[in-house]
């Protein structure tokens, strides 16, 4: 084990020491060779594989989450890195624009134009409680800005303080061991301390994992700043599933088993945890559900405050008008003051649904789910519009070769209001992929153009700048001819504005 | 002549009305076929081409603008939107990504997932003052956000009221008349007007250009919604030159007179209007620019605000200790209010600049600039760091083949604190391109992640969506096998993640 000491909330003193180190490191980085860039990466990842045993026990202690789930977390935070660190090789990310002179461009001479991306600085990311390593101090967040050629501060989560302690030792020891600067990864601690770095001048970017009303706080707050930043919070989500009668008359068992163990995977104490199940009136997926025999063994929640929050809205939840218990389930809070949980699945119509709308659609973060029992499939489209704002997820469970306008609507509802839409399976357990969404209209997130999730998560830590008329050997080495970081060079030849003609209609037919 | 009746402020009633059909427009325009969505562009295009005499004649009387320069700038509009076409077409912006299932992946199964961009919703655009049509109602925030299939809703600049409304009916006719839904593109009028559109729960983007006093205020009001949305202002920037002395030598009068035609071209009411230029104590640049002959003939400023505004900068930077006049220039309002400005050059130390930055370092919009006389090329980029925040462009003149170290010092200072570098030329004349990028750090914009000019301004108005486990028949065309749209799919197969190895230290190697 490690002697790690408490961390106590960081000083305005040594605010400033990080945000100074993490500038200086910033040129540094965003300089890098993109091999050397990705080795870090690759570094980082085995350093916390040769550590897995030690933090996944600090994790365990803290958080209460299984030995199998923390081990299987450290290992898609190791797989996060390395995917990046070919994001970084892959050089696709830059999304390099190169426009040959032209001086026969239509509207007179066209210069030399090379665009790229670059790092945007230092990026502050607020760690999240219920992942303490993939959405944490070496998580998503991380792995993508560092990817993208910024310093990160981390706002430690004090669910886990130790482990972050530990875990940014590991890290930055194994980055700047690999050549990245000092100031590449550092720590803070303190709610105060996060709000006052959020602030600082230094900071180019922010990232964050949580609550709806923290993470609206701090978007606001990097709006306000004299000069505004982005900041990216992934927030809330209620995930809406789907049932269709055709789904249910093929694989009502499976659904039955799939849903109750999507609800109580860590504790349902995930974002994309299904709060909704919309099947037929009538459905025979309660006395599944029943007959599954829910997990009788208690699971235990992250932190008193989640704790309190579950308790609270379970309670609310359960005394609504038409809501119906169809697994109770418990929480508990036990002599150390850690919560325990079994899961609560509840049923409701519809009707009940919009009439108590107030209580029922927020987030109940922990194990449980509502079972909404619908009458006519063509109207839910237009109720889940009524009911839901943004989100991370929507499910739909249809029948093999299954299609109709109902269907159909569902789905483009999904679309329009949520990162991802599923055909079958659970929206828990997020593929770590170049094609994966994990971000939606808000409150879902912050600023739904990017995902956590996913390659795709580096774009949102870059900004574009074009280089006119610049000589070869002053260019960046991404759009130099010679193209020596070998990255996909997007090229637009003189000539091709010649489509449009002299600009009389007609042209471009 | 047009019989178009003056527009009043647009009515809370109105504004209801048109978000509406805005917002019903929605997703009839983001399902069109992108072929559709292209000859709509285009017909748009030369619908203003073929009306190029009548608007511009309006244009002219209201913006005091020469013809010759909005003939251009009805071109440039022209182009902008065809450009746009060819980039709804080619389908390279959707950025498909199909992640082909992978049951050997690294962390367990990986679903079918493939991640495309939407466009946002209905898009509100506040137009400017200065360029009449290319950042007006037909402007390019406008053919960006319908290239990227959102409605569009213009917030009519009061500097050409009827020209707004003329134009509105030009294009919104075409597009219609080419298969686009009512309430593709819709006017607004009036400050208030904009505001409550903006707060307008319909609204999902919100693009503008303008001063930096106004795009904060609306900025903040995105920001501030009880949903947030992106608000893409490009605000101010004074975009500074820096010449060297090897520059000096082998190119000096050259130099000079574009320098005074940069500052000079339509009266210097141009976001990208070089502001200042940095120059070696002792230069001829002085001598050079008297000796061009500034143009003796006035030249209109645009209205009575931007003509106030003008003014006061002008006294106040003439009234600032060490500020000499090379050519004084003149303003003066005539007897119907407009006002006439000849240019104005003024030199000033670096140590004066710095004394003075207080009253010299805002924009003076209008055709003034600042010659800053500089001793020491190698602190040029730490006295830049100190004078300047984030620009739109910023430009070096250099000797042909020169490279030190102080040079590549500005360059990448001005790499890190603007979007565009320009060695040698000027910055005004933004080339209409897919390298272009027109926007930079704040306050040059509100948000720099994105452009405002060239075929990249199309992602401002997106946001991904992904599907999992979608069968073909219920996927959106351009994320199908088939590829029915041919756009370029990038596609991820299965068996890559093997090369991380079983997650232990060393894989990626």
């Amino acid at each position: 084990m490690s002697t790690t000491p408490f961390p106590t909330d960081s000083t305005p003193d040594e605010l400033d020491t990080i945000a100074a180190l993490a500038a200086a490191a910033a040129p540094i980085w965003a300089g890098t060779e993109p091999t050397v860039r990705a080795a870090a990466l690759v570094a980082a990842a085995d350093a916390l594989l040769a550590a897995r045993d030690e933090l996944v026990a600090i994790a365990q202690a803290e958080t209460g989450l299984t030995e199998a789930r923390l081990t299987g977390e450290v290992g898609r935070t190791a797989v996060q890195l390395k995917l990046f660190a070919e994001v970084v090789v892959d050089g696709s990310y830059l999304d390099v624009r190169i426009d040959d002179a032209d001086p026969g461009f239509v509207l007179g001479a066209r210069p030399d134009l090379r665009r790229y991306r670059i790092p945007v600085g230092p990026v502050l990311n607020f760690a999240a409680s219920n992942f303490p390593f993939a959405f944490s101090v070496a998580g998503g967040d991380t792995a993508a800005a560092l990817a993208a050629g910024c310093p990160v501060i981390v706002k430690a989560h004090p669910g886990h303080p130790l482990l972050s302690v530990r875990t940014a030792e590991v890290v930055a020891g194994a980055l700047v061991g690999a050549g990245a600067p000092a100031g590449i990864l550092q720590l803070i601690s303190g709610q105060d301390a996060g709000v006052q770095m959020l602030q600082d001048a230094r900071i180019a970017a922010g990232s964050f994992t949580g609550s709806i009303r923290a993470g609206r706080i701090l978007a606001d707050i990097a709006a306000a700043r004299p000069t505004p930043i982005p900041f990216f919070g992934e927030l809330g989500s209620v995930n809406p599933v789907f049932v269709t009668q055709a789904a249910l008359d093929e694989n009502g068992e499976t659904i039955a088993g799939g849903y109750l163990t999507s609800v109580t995977g860590s504790a349902g104490q995930l974002c994309t945890k299904p709060g909704f199940l919309f099947a037929p009136t009538g459905n025979t997926l309660a006395a599944q559900l029943v007959a599954t025999g829910a997990d009788p063994a208690e699971h235990r929640l992250l932190n008193p405050g989640i704790t309190a929050g579950y308790q609270a809205r379970r309670d609310a939840i359960l005394a609504t008008t038409g809501v119906r218990p169809i697994l109770e389930g418990s929480v508990r809070i036990d002599e150390d003051g850690n919560g325990w949980a079994t899961p609560t699945i509840v049923a409701v119509s519809t009707t009940d649904l919009l009439a108590g709308r107030d209580t029922l659609l927020d987030e109940a973060f922990g194990p449980l789910s509502v079972l909404v029992e619908y009458d006519d499939a063509a109207a839910l489209a237009g109720q889940a519009a009524q009911l839901f704002e943004g989100n991370l997820t929507g499910t739909v469970h249809a029948g093999t070769g299954e299609d109709s306008p109902a269907l159909r609507g569902i789905i483009d509802w999904i679309a329009q209001n949520a990162g991802r839409v599923l055909l079958g399976g659970w929206p828990t357990g997020v593929a770590v992929t170049p094609a994966q969404q994990h971000g939606g209209p808000y409150p879902a997130t912050s600023n739904d153009s990017g995902t956590s999730v996913g390659s795709a998560a580096i774009g949102r830590f870059l900004r574009p700048v074009a280089y006119q008329s610049v000589p070869q050997e002053l260019l960046p080495a991404a759009l130099r001819d010679t193209n020596p970081w070998n990255v996909p060079q997007q090229r637009n030849t003189a000539g091709a504005s010649q489509a449009w003609g002299s600009l009389q209609p007609g042209a471009l037919g």
